[in-house]
């Protein structure tokens, strides 16, 4: 994986399950992860070895991904975006469809389609 | 909270988070509240005391209520299902609207319900 991609994931990872790791596990992630700071900076500020910080993160690492292997948030969320987006793209050819081809319906559908992109902007979020 | 309401939530919980548990507590709480067996029960076929049950049961419910105080996957799921049933009454509203008030739109307009519907589906899984 490349350094970028796994930032990356590193981040979405930590967006869905950072509240279950532990108050240290959270503090030395983001210094490195969220903080571009080195291990070595890290180690220094925080009066501990380079080896001891490389530890928690890789210990972070690995937690938030075994989070992902049984409970598959991450995973779920990125299917549930592509559905929202296509969702999103019918309901916007219903309102063309409707308004432009039977304006005597457009009103009506309009509400009810206002009620559809509600919901998806409900389940999008 | 009554016994049944208790029940129903810690089987929500466990829906949600079971596959968190450490491997003895997803076999005792099973026992305990899908196989309905008593405290006394485990306690003799397992060969332990009824307070050592009691105990890993209770930290289950207890674990199993924190990873939903962190997740909110169980309030968020119910929130979703309120949603897509709105969303579904939307898309039914829809499908008579078009095809009573505007046979010329019906056939098209189906496919793109029938689009959303099929959406729809995909996230109430």
């Amino acid at each position: 994986m490349e350094a970028m991609d796994k930032t990356f994931r590193m981040a979405l990872l930590f967006d869905a399950y950072g509240d279950l790791l532990t108050e240290k596990q959270r503090r030395f992630f983001t210094l490195y992860y969220h903080d571009d700071l080195s291990l070595g900076e890290i180690a220094e500020t925080h009066g501990i070895s380079r080896q001891g910080v490389y530890d928690i993160v890789k210990r972070s690492e690995k937690a938030l991904q075994q989070f992902e292997d049984h409970l598959q948030l991450v995973r779920r969320e990125e299917h549930m975006r592509q559905v929202v987006g296509k969702m999103s793209v019918a309901i916007d050819q219903l309102r063309s469809l409707t308004c432009e081809l039977s304006p005597e319906l457009c009103e009506e559908a309009t509400k009810v389609l206002d009620t559809l992109a509600r919901g998806l902007a409900e389940i999008g979020k």
